[in-house]
């Protein structure tokens, strides 16, 4: 199949939850009023019956496919959306938005408190992953979709999928949970609490009252660093880096000598660009708490649905380990579901699923012809 | 057989490499006088045959066994080393020592440059493994013994031990590495780079001169947190942790909440009370530089040597993965060593080496045994 290219994008904002209508969170809390930024590739087609909804991971954004002007970078998922493409624009109606919480155009605590007229900061409250998909079906009711063909989403996208599927169940035909859990173990608890901290350790955090000044990007690097680790197989680091020093000559020295600390420096130094260090904290945090069979019978209620589910895993993933995504599996064939599971052979580790394109483009091709045609 | 007590230890102190006699070091710079914090437990027979060196850990020190007046708690190996244990000072004569660079009693950066009467800070050389196994040389020749019965280290403990194996081949009978590779993958240089960018990034730190002052306790405890998480296996985390909170009735709020998070904020705050930051970095680089086989012909070196060799490592250690145990067991059997090796089921992670002690001690006992009899 020929593969073609969206060409130019551009964000929506959609606005919603004014005072008298806020959105109430999960922890009893209101917010309002919220704006999603989104995109969408496609057309909607007259039956309004092939929507696909994209959900982001942690640093991810609305900008999931295409360029926006000027850009020479895609979107962060260019690769599986478009024309002839796994969500095959030519077919489908693709949307993505930036979650609750973020910084790229959505409400978050950079965003203008309207009762202070100042940014939030710690003044957000905290949020939940259900926050972030309750604010996700209201975009979807104001584009007048009933229901969703399907959801679909990797790491942290994967805890929205799963939230979708148990407490919105009636509203998606069906989901793809990609390298991701029921809920973060401890250690993955860990490795966010260590993040938050290297964030919080930064004298310019200043309890969240950074905004118009010196925000903590040492401290956001730092942070950034330490995620990249998890993101990455010990294999696929040996192959990229080895052990090459980055200047022959100087072995003995006190800076960052080695390839893979030059790396991760970059790749800290270029995050604290386009990411605002409190969304950092508030969306690990919606991370750790995220417990997908909390306290909802959630179980019962997919009982009589007819929800069909592809698990992805990957096998070099350390950061969501093969076991985790087994217990999804169980879960789901548990509730009687149509669930198909694949454990992808990669050595990318946890960022495989932006990475292997062409497994994924095979089995979620199939599997939406399957649930477009009710097979 | 019955288990005794060492009682009351005392540290000693060795001080050598006068201006005229400095220790040279792998970086090509010269260093000295050097003092090492040492303890021995058990007697030394007559024919100074029975001596077994111990090495310790990145945070580890001279004090292994044994209580100093007044302490509550023992040594850090103290379950390995005494009458009839793994290590039985009825037989053994035990030496252990702080590293060169740390800062229990050893020369380190916390030291008074001689030259300066200041602290060393940053004006401290860079050193490498191989320097801090030369310096233990001196205090072994100090000791009057020609010719180590054993080398026995786990994590740099264990990296010690292997040049203890590969470079002074001719003083030491057997070596037990543990829980150690020949050399730092690129993913364990980059979790080390993450703890030092955590102590540098402290403003506190202020490019290493901050005896007399503040020190940079935050970035060191969050540097010693990030370690904590490698040490542990996520299965001993889910066991010892879980997902409990640490308040039940504030679930939402922005605080670590998790014991999980709990732990390691204490782990990290009774961290900086014993540990100097910038020593954690210069022991970090020494770790990331070494290379056990690196341009010494090392193997040649072994080709008639007689060493007997045990490897030991610990199935659910994830920092030091056994393909990288496997891999000093490979370059031993190939330099025609006898040699033993053992992976051991355990949750702890990489921190069985202090915890498995049944394991360990069954092991050990036999293997000392033989090198002994010299079977």
């Amino acid at each position: 199949m020929e593969k073609g290219n969206l060409g130019k994008i551009e964000t929506k904002y959609y606005t919603f939850g004014e005072v008298s209508n806020q959105l109430l969170l999960e922890s009893g809390e209101k917010l309002g009023p919220v704006t999603l930024a989104y995109e969408t590739y496609g057309l909607l087609n007259s039956a309004r019956s092939n929507a696909v909804l994209v959900l982001h991971a942690l640093s991810g954004d609305a900008h999931a496919a295409g360029y926006h002007e000027g850009e020479k970078t895609a979107g962060w998922w260019d690769d599986m959306i478009g024309p002839g493409k796994a969500l095959d624009t030519d077919k489908y109606f693709i949307i993505c938005s930036n979650v609750l919480g973020g910084c790229q155009g959505s409400t978050g605590p950079s965003s203008l408190n309207p009762v202070t007229k100042q940014p939030y900061g710690l003044d957000f409250p905290v949020l939940g992953i259900r926050d972030m998909v309750n604010a996700q079906e209201k975009l979807i009711d104001h584009l007048g979709i009933d229901c969703l063909l399907a959801a679909i989403g990797g790491s942290m996208g994967g805890m929205q999928v799963l939230e979708w599927m148990f407490s919105h169940s009636q509203r998606v035909k069906s989901v793809i949970p990609i390298s991701i859990a029921l809920r973060h173990s401890p250690q993955q608890i860990a490795f966010n609490e260590v993040a938050r901290q290297a964030i919080m350790a930064d004298t310019r955090w200043n309890n969240g009252s950074y905004y118009g000044g010196n925000p903590p990007n040492r401290g956001l690097a730092l942070a950034r660093m330490v995620g990249h680790i998890t993101y990455m197989s010990d294999r696929s680091m040996a192959e990229k880096f080895g052990r090459r020093l980055k200047d022959e000559r100087q072995p003995f020295k006190f800076t960052a000598d080695f390839e893979v600390e030059g790396y991760l420096h970059h790749r800290g130094k270029s995050f604290v660009g386009r990411f605002d260090a409190n969304s950092y904290l508030y969306i690990t945090k919606a991370m750790d708490y995220f417990d997908a069979l909390q306290g909802q019978n959630s179980l019962l209620k997919l009982k009589d649905s007819r929800m069909k589910v592809l698990v992805i895993a990957f096998k070099s993933d350390w950061l969501y380990p093969l076991y985790q995504t087994q217990e999804i599996v169980r879960i789901c064939k548990k509730a009687g579901l149509d669930t198909t599971y694949c454990e992808i052979e990669s050595e990318y580790g946890h960022d495989a699923f932006l990475l292997e394109i062409d497994e994924q483009t095979h089995l979620i091709t199939h599997f939406l012809e399957r649930v477009k045609n009710g097979d």
